[in-house]
């Protein structure tokens, strides 16, 4: 059975008809392995006109996703707005970084031998097991990146809000023929039994990625049970640490505490600040007692993603050796608000980087009293992966913390995509060195040898037609 | 106990006194984790003298290793010339590379956000299980990009040739110290039972690499065990399929069967043509002759690597439905030789790829008779990573086989880390794209947000001390 391209985005309730549902999902494979080919040869300016189609389609779809959202996750008016607004940001950035040419790190060498490489397209890459939220459950960051680097996207969607995939997809679907491109390069797929395993199984998805630790995890493993396993990209912890430093801790403790409750409160979960570490003293009983206030005071805070087991994974953070409570917001009254709650530990006791990281997809955070500068950096060290941390630190002509803010920074190197200084941190998505990281990591290097110019890739033939920066021997030349 | 530097390279006989050695292995790890801060901060200068002096210290060694790799592996004597040959056109390699200065991807954004990013090493990285060639063991082509790239090296030695390792693992030490560097950038450790594993699951190992297929497997499954996992680099497979089209067949079938028999028998066990895909025909029959007789006639091959498991894989292969024997060449007389052997199959009976990719770590070749152009298409897509893919067709002004060989070069892509059209493929190590490359795997991407001039690192501060050439929003500049 071909589906018509509109059965593959309109998810369906979850079918005990295997047979059928096997047949299908190798179908929406099989159909973006065939746009793959041509899709990965499209220029920079067809896969901005794509990107900047879906953002206006997902515009024109605003009131329709808006009430979608409402009537199946609950969620108020702004959340469908905000992720408009994230998405345009990303696509934006994505589209500065594909116009910019350096992408495809195009480079030819002369000598010794006639050699020419460059970065292609993963291929037909699965995206799979997040973006919860309204619309980036159908079209989020990780699929925006793949389909920047020239990989079509098969998104497979929960089954916890239909309407709103079915708008979004749609609307993503109708942007890619806007822009001339095959159906294949997008689907949406239903979320059946099984099928997140088939689609990793399948021989014909190059790649796949998960937005939550458990996923990507789970997506691992069965990959390797692939006669070639697959690149699995998994989104790294959310906890965002953030490091005040002594000096900055004495000066102006309340300040920060105020300001980091804040953040926490209104930051999207994958970049909320929710891991708070500091030296034990005067400053942290200061911080300590601001971040209490603050919490006490803090309304319920929006789960887009759904408040599915905000309360268990605060129970599982409470239940830590030495964690505690320190203070708790307002009680929701509504569908998609959970309680926000700040716990407190010193750093012998800090949780491990699975239970940390799961605890940080709530509004759940942990203020560290760390014994010493040292015991901080040992704990730095502990931490998994994260999108982000940042480090208070004194910035005056003295440089106070400047000694243990340098060696931070070399241990927070090899954990944060994203390190700030004294700042808040802007989504990595959002800015061209984001986005330009995002989409390197669906391609991959290709040499070619001796290739007559007939069968090079554009980028790489002699009379550079896509005008690309290209190093040639080594020199960036036009 | 606090190890004898010496202690770090002399790999002892698999001892039972596990706590010593665990003991051992996690200072090993500690030391590279302390080395791993200031050498990732080592420029490019630094790590071309480092190279270079190990270059140097192995060529002061190759008579000793040429002794130790006779007497341990029966090798001859030209194979730690060869090797250290690839060593040095390696090394070159990557200095060129380095000297570039655009390895570090140093960007720098000024609107709307202050931001600057670039590319930093993993940190400590294992190299495990691959190598068991003389010098390659202590020092291989993952153990110098990782060098390059400004990561410490763990190596995890195997113990079937010890006094090789010590020869050229003390020869990289001294060039570690030469280029006064701390002793932690490089360690060699010895194989103990489950010491693979203990390294893997070491809280300071940031990444790793193996040799072949099945270690890194076994590798992938134990770092997604651990509380964060790490990186696994693995080998691509090697059997570096030839793809000749109808038009070249038909016009040289003999000249391409016996250029094809010299570099099966000639190249290093990773660049060895070991799987032939042809269409059936008269062209068919001509080179399927030609390759029985080169085969025929060859000596045994030298495997530096030893020949265990070489007459089960060949057993292995032969025994896949309608896999047969073709020719095989002379009795080995001696140690470290191996006999070749070349088999044939159809194009439906193409074996899975770890099959495959195990069969062709010996020299034993596959020819691959296939019913059609879509059935050498779909059999390329059947294929696992490869090191390398060729293609022959013809170069005339008709380009007969053009249609074909771009539908075969889209395939090939994805999954080739090189792609040579009528040509023999290049070692991607040895030369400057390939180099690049290697080095990419070892590095992440870190973006530094309103971080302070003092506290940049060097590649970003706003007088370009290091000379990079750099992306200042997008446009390359000094």
């Amino acid at each position: 059975m071909v589906p018509t391209p509109e059965a593959a985005v309109i998810p369906s309730v979850p079918s005990t008809d295997h047979a059928e549902a096997w047949t299908r999902l190798d179908a929406v494979v099989r159909r973006a392995d065939s746009a793959a080919g041509p899709y990965g040869l499209s220029n920079a300016a067809t896969r901005c006109r794509l990107l900047q189609a879906i953002a206006a389609e997902l515009d024109a779809q605003a009131d329709a996703l808006q009430e979608a959202a409402r009537r199946e996750l609950g969620t108020d008016s702004g959340t469908v707005m905000l992720e408009r607004a994230a998405i345009r940001q990303q696509i934006d950035a994505l589209c500065t970084v594909l116009q910019r040419h350096h992408w495809q790190h195009a480079a030819i060498e002369t000598t010794p031998l006639r050699l020419c490489a460059q970065h292609v397209p993963l291929g037909p890459t699965a995206i799979l097991g997040g973006g919860a939220t309204p619309v980036h459950g159908a079209i989020g960051p990780d699929a925006l990146a793949a389909l920047a680097a020239g990989c079509p996207v098969i998104v497979h969607a929960r089954h916890t809000h239909p309407m709103c995939h079915a708008l979004a997809g749609q609307a993503v679907l109708r942007a890619v023929r806007e822009a001339g491109l095959p159906d294949g390069v997008y689907a949406l797929t239903p979320e059946l039994p099984g099928s997140v395993d088939a689609l990793v199984a399948h021989p014909d998805v190059r790649a796949a990625a998960a937005g939550n630790r458990s996923d990507a995890l789970r997506l691992m493993r069965r990959s390797l049970d692939r006669a070639e396993p697959i690149p699995v990209l998994s989104e790294p912890g959310a906890c965002n640490p953030v490091f005040i430093l002594p000096g900055a801790l004495n000066a102006q403790a309340e300040h920060l505490g105020q300001r980091l409750v804040r953040q926490f409160a209104a930051a999207p979960a994958a970049h909320r600040p929710a891991l708070v570490f500091a030296l034990g003293g005067d400053g942290y009983v200061d911080l300590r007692e601001t971040i209490i206030d603050a919490v006490n005071a803090l309304a319920p805070v929006v789960m887009p993603e759904g408040t599915h087991g905000h309360a268990q994974r605060t129970d599982w953070l409470l239940s830590a050796p030495r964690v505690t409570l320190l203070a708790e917001g307002a009680q929701p009254g509504a569908r998609g608000l959970a309680r926000p709650m700040f716990a407190e530990t010193d750093d012998t006791h800090l949780p491990a980087p699975p239970l940390l990281d799961d605890a940080c997809r709530s509004p759940a955070g942990l203020l560290v009293r760390c014994s010493s500068g040292q015991a901080m950096l040992d704990a730095a060290a502990r931490l998994g992966r994260q999108h982000a941390a940042v480090i208070h630190m004194t910035a005056g002509d003295g440089f106070d913390d400047l000694a243990l803010a340098t060696k931070l920074l070399s241990r927070l190197q090899r954990i944060a995509g994203q390190i700030g200084i004294n700042s808040t941190v802007a989504p990595p998505a959002w800015h061209v060195a984001g986005a330009s990281f995002a989409i390197e990591r669906f391609l991959r290097p290709v040499v070619y040898q001796d290739a007559p110019p007939i069968l090079l890739p554009a980028a790489l033939q002699d009379d550079n037609p896509l005008h690309l920066l290209r190093a040639v021997d080594g020199e960036m030349r036009h």
